[in-house]
């Protein structure tokens, strides 16, 4: 080792050592550059510095002359981005400085008056809340696009009969339509939440300068209405020093996930062997050359997983939040890598289940003989005995149970269990039982509102499709 | 080890082994009764209980007769609890089914028809939803009150000026009562939250029953109504499978307990020898009996603790319910442990925060002397050179900067240092520069909207009384 | 609201308020008193208080008489204790003082000299260490029983045939006692994770005293001995600051916890009615009167749910320890309800699994008649070419391929299509291909070390026996 | 919408609609492409792939021409990646399919052979395990580094005396260097568990092929062997499905994050203006032009804030495993993102506090004069009393605590408090006890093992210095 405690031994060579070679400086510009994370920012950091330019000219703080100047060059400096002419220098650090060093090549000195009477702590919670804002937009458009394939295939399959599963154990029958029609419940939540994230976000910090707002005779009211939002933010500490906002909008993205990811288990469940209820087509499917009958469902299994990296993403900033005091802190800067990969992976998980929703093929026998098993019909027949000869419910329960014993020991289906030995077990027992015992009545006579009887699913795929067409 | 592999040998002796003596069935019955956690829902199941079975009786369902024999049973249990007279047995596994069995012992045979068109699955949705419900009205109350100590407090000191920082560096002055508002602009937004997931959840899933509807003529916006629900759920399977509603309630509890944690840590900085900004009474510290000054603010540090049981519980959820199939899986017992815990912590945490926050001594002189230290106002000089002289703020910055090295070369304050040598540095610099050099002037001069002068900070805390008396 | 500043209002009436309603002092004795989770720790407060008084008497601190005082003293509280006849106090904060009080009640002043030389913060960083350390050991002996059952369960199914799956998709024919194996290994290294954290764990923090050590001339060595730990530690700060041992004992019980998940829903998944591989007994399955053949595999759905408390907790104690300065905070209270429930939960959770492990009944046809589905030998016929033709393994991919599209349209196996269809495809295969074409085939071939043939299982399975019987 | 429930509507134009115009290809691709992550397995794939066709030339199942050929291939393509001149095409997919595509273009035929008793499955997690164990080693190597510095920095401040915290509180006094060790003792079991962790995965899958092994009289313990792993995984299932071995290295790393984020935190605090106890140099702050003596700890801040993006990987793995049946699911591609990005800031982690630990200055006098502050002598009158007196230790406390009050009362040090106010209080009292009554007598008294007087901790920085040598 060094004798000298003041030069810190670079860490070991191999993966990442020869980044740091050249020492502190190297080792500094590595952890403090956010220039390759943030400048997806630019379009919204543009967006905030002409809104901001046009207020300081309304307002006298600038000369009408350099606020063309300072426009001009943020219009063309947009344009060169987005041609991806522009060379991003991570020794400016950031988004904010790169482009504010570019502008005053460009326009000389008008550029340095940009600045009054706002700072990088204003000016990145400004372009964040905008990204976000949009984020959340395209989230919850897309929820909206899944919701309607979701219908659609309901309304479709609406008397499609398939076993409700408690424990994973069949349980009772239920209409396919029904079952697709509680993901669409889900995502309509779902999409609440983000709404209401992006409803409570929507205020401006800018003008906030630093920390403790400005002396200059801004008017930030004008500001805010330019970039879309619905006030000023009223404290200026809160301004630059929240990220609240951005909690909330990684909480929405991962309930999201979680249930996207339990309707991912049903598709990769479903389209097993052992399931067999349904096949994806090669599109969200991969194949193998040597089994053409094998469609790993790769798909299905990525969404999935999306719970982890968004909620993890979630986690992380908490983490970095918790015990953070006022004002702004340099922690704050690890928001954006967390924020903008949980919504890309959020748009593309909700995108994803989209395409497969829509590209299931159902099997119908195969869905039916699975909901007929395992004396799904016994509720139905011990629902019958309270209805019709007035028991109490859990006696009622009873001598379903003495029923399915005795049809198992015939190797039977209650359906086919002789009219004598039910009257056995009990004698008021008469052949309208017979009318409830299969999988589709027991599905048809479940009718109460929220029920999985077709008629109640075709009701409530109805509202949805009236609703989703607004 | 046994040579049959079919008896598990027991876990170690030591802390658990005793537990588990007895076989198998003493595990089972460890890892599968909920009553020690779940009993807690009992109000919440008995008024479920009493809703249900009035519908029954309404509906023709169950007679009149058996209608009131239940409701005097459920009544009377409902007392022994409250009383302390109830005996609960983990034999029978939850809340809902000792309640069941006590009613089945008072009342015999009618008690068996209350679960006609329900089942637990639907039954304990119901219960948490209510009990959840309340846990969120509780905690938007206890915000409530945090808020008007925090107005009354920054009211009272609008015009108390102490040092703003940014990376803990002195940055420029801030009024100490713009700095309580930001927090109440805080509780503002996680009191939105929680009522926001308030809103969300308050559906009724009675009468979802297993998790297909019912052949009962039942009516579930009788129930819904009597229960205080906005409504019943539209789909029987995510009345029994969704659980997305407590995710979101501990996502608002997670960052509420996060902003929490930050004015936290402020009131462990503050109370500290080396900030000495404000002091803890005994009612809100830990004594030393040697150390007669000392007061260790565990209050604070405890608050400061709490995102971790409380987003812990979050991500605990989130891990539960990922990947989870349609419909009821026993994992989703794991929900409500983690719920109440939670909402604990957190309604503990704020009502901790209320106290501290009406119990701090803030020392005025500590606060304003640090306020002027480490040249605050740097900023206002740069932007005196900006309004009064037409600067572009970059150059101005550089003079100011100048301005400060000359001041430090001299070990004076900015205020203190000669006109002749601002002059040096920049001829057209005149006397009116002293009005703007000093932590007070800084803090007096910005009144844009949203800032931290006195007159600002007394209209927003005036806006806060008025919003929050209502 | 109230007009004083100072005085709080309570939180809100319902489920919490009350518990406030005395003011301050409750809300602060209810956030600080940790004695309802601590007193878990008496034995080993007791014990450590034990060690401590011998050291301190035969360093001559304290006099013989008073330490036998002091020893006569614990020995019986620690007697009243586990009979229960113990009362414990909220008022007297935690574990340590009620221990402490009742001590001086008992004895008189020689009470007054135990604390000598040591503080809360050691006192309260050993009794921690010395309860994890038995949680640790605890588990791992639960892992021995739990690989026991296994190996066994193994060994008498070493060369059953079931399907591979990846994606959830028929994939190759293994052997059961395979993939039982493959969760002794697992295993394993779980308990590898524990003994780790234990060995780490075990050193006395133990007269590091509050946090900076004594001029008493105490010896470290003799109550680390006496305590079972390999020696004091090196540096007072740390011995009271650091509580990354309890977050290591958390990592290793959340990863247990998952690796004890997968194997839970693979019990769900084969004691489905859909794949229908093993069956529970009554023991470790809840079933319904009304539905005989109905087993809801409760208890492997609550191990599939287990990582979600542990994990959790994990996560909590993340978030408490982050960016705390050293030495003692009040933080680090929260860390023992943490660690509790997430090492009652793991145990629980090992037990049960071992108990499932050892109940589990496979169906034996079941299991080979999946294995055989779905073309999983068509790898094995391309191996073959290549073996036997020397084709390159890219090219005898594409020729397996071939052969299973022939046979699907002929809805054979493709040990059922004949010869002249193979040499059609390629010539060069001849009738020893068939050979190869079975599950039970493709699963005696893999012989390569770590593979699924019965012969490498048994041998695998031998050699866990031994090392497990030591 | 549109009215075919099979073409799912693209999510919304704006940030991420164009990408998934192409329909359901698109959509797919980009969920299930890796190559933009796990290309940075290049060098760890083409290493396991030239021990593979080492392995299989010599065990005869791939001609000695043939081998040489990949050889020679493989060979060439790593140095086409390593100088860049490698086109990665996501229409590959992964790493492994864009290597051997080209392989194939490069050599033909033989290169057919390469993938002959292997599969993507055990070849990814080799590659995988190959890279962590690099990463591993690194992050251990930084740790040596960072331990270096901290040890020669506590030598030469050993007997500089400063205040010890409880709570934040000033508590006793102790030594710098004393405080400086105690980072090094974390850094210890820190790096402890990397290793551990390391040992444990340094196994290998390869040989494993898709799940169950091979027909191929394959040699895994020659490939084990030239890959340096210790031996050949024992159980193919395990080999190709287990992922603790990531979750074990991401709670290594986790805990790390949280050690170093507690000096990092005490950092932020010893330069802040109110502490003043340590500065930072430019290397590792961000100036200001305006403030010249402004040092934003951005390095120290940022460090504090990486437990989040850590922590929050680890949490995002457990999410993805958790109830993960066997053998390999699709979902296991979420763990390189994952882990690759938290050991790149972990790297960084320590690199930076390696750097700041030899940048800082402390301040000497600052330092002292806290140290003597709050009556933190105290404890030390407490002692001599007991030690000189013979008074129990509770009794002493009360003393004590009654000249702190005394002293308070006239605003004076303990040791400028008359001889004759002690003796009022307790007569036995004499003029020895000012020889403890200091600051710096109070930490030179502390000389217990593991204690804080330098004696001690010039020991405890000579053992390290010899530890750290080898």
């Amino acid at each position: 080792m060094t004798s000298d405690p003041k030069s810190p031994t670079p860490a070991a060579s191999g993966i990442w050592g020869g980044r740091f070679d050249a020492g502190p400086s190297a080792v500094m510009q590595a952890i403090n550059a956010s220039v390759d994370v943030d400048r997806r920012l630019f379009e919204q950091d543009i967006a905030g510095s002409l809104a901001h330019c046009a207020m300081l000219t309304a307002c006298g703080v600038i000369s009408r002359a350099d606020g063309e100047a300072i426009e001009r060059g943020l219009t063309e400096i947009r344009q060169d981005i987005r041609a991806g002419r522009f060379e991003w220098k991570a020794a400016l650090e950031d988004v904010h400085m790169n482009i504010e060093a570019v502008l005053r090549e460009r326009i000389g000195a008008p550029a340095g008056r940009l600045h009054t009477a706002r700072s990088r702590n204003d000016q990145v919670a400004t372009d964040f809340r905008l990204w976000l804002r949009e984020a959340l937009d395209s989230a919850a458009e897309a929820l909206r696009a899944y919701q309607r394939v979701l219908v659609a295939r309901a309304e479709a399959h609406a008397d499609w009969v398939m076993p409700g599963f408690t424990h994973l154990q069949t349980a009772q029958p239920v209409s396919l339509g029904h079952h697709l029609l509680c993901w669409v419940e889900a995502a309509e939540r779902d999409r609440g939440r983000l709404m209401d994230a992006r409803a409570r976000l929507n205020e401006s910090p800018l003008g906030a300068a630093a920390l403790a707002g400005t002396a200059f005779p801004i008017d930030r009211e004008m500001t805010a209405r330019a970039l879309g939002f619905d006030r000023p933010m009223a404290n200026s500490l809160d301004a630059v020093s929240s990220r609240d906002f951005a909690l909330e909008a990684l909480s929405a993205a991962a309930i999201t996930a979680v249930n996207l990811s339990r309707f991912a288990e049903e598709i990769v469940l479903w389209t097993s062997r052992r399931f067999g209820f349904a096949s994806l087509s090669d599109a969200y499917s991969t194949g193998s050359s040597i089994m053409p009958q094998k469609r790993n469902p790769d798909a299905a299994e990525l969404v999935r997983a999306k719970p982890g990296r968004i909620a993890g993403a979630l986690q992380g900033l908490i983490i970095v939040m918790k015990g953070l005091p006022l004002a702004y802190s340099k922690d704050m800067q690890e928001d954006k890598a967390l924020v903008f990969t949980a919504f890309d992976d959020l748009i593309l998980a909700i995108t994803a289940m989209t395409g497969m929703a829509g590209d299931l093929t159902f099997h119908r026998e195969a869905l039916e003989a699975a909901a007929g098993e395992a004396y799904s019909d016994a509720t139905d027949l011990a629902d019958w005995l309270v209805r019709e000869l007035g028991l109490p419910f859990r006696d009622a329960h009873h001598i379903a149970g003495a029923a399915v014993k005795a049809a198992e020991a015939e190797g039977r289906a209650l359906k086919d269990l002789a009219l004598s030995r039910y009257q056995e077990i009990e004698p008021r027992i008469d052949a309208r039982v017979f009318e409830v015992l299969s999988a589709r009545a027991s599905m048809e006579s479940r009718i109460s509102f929220g029920g999985t009887a077709p008629v109640r699913v075709r009701e409530q795929a109805g509202a949805w499709k009236q609703r989703l067409a607004q």
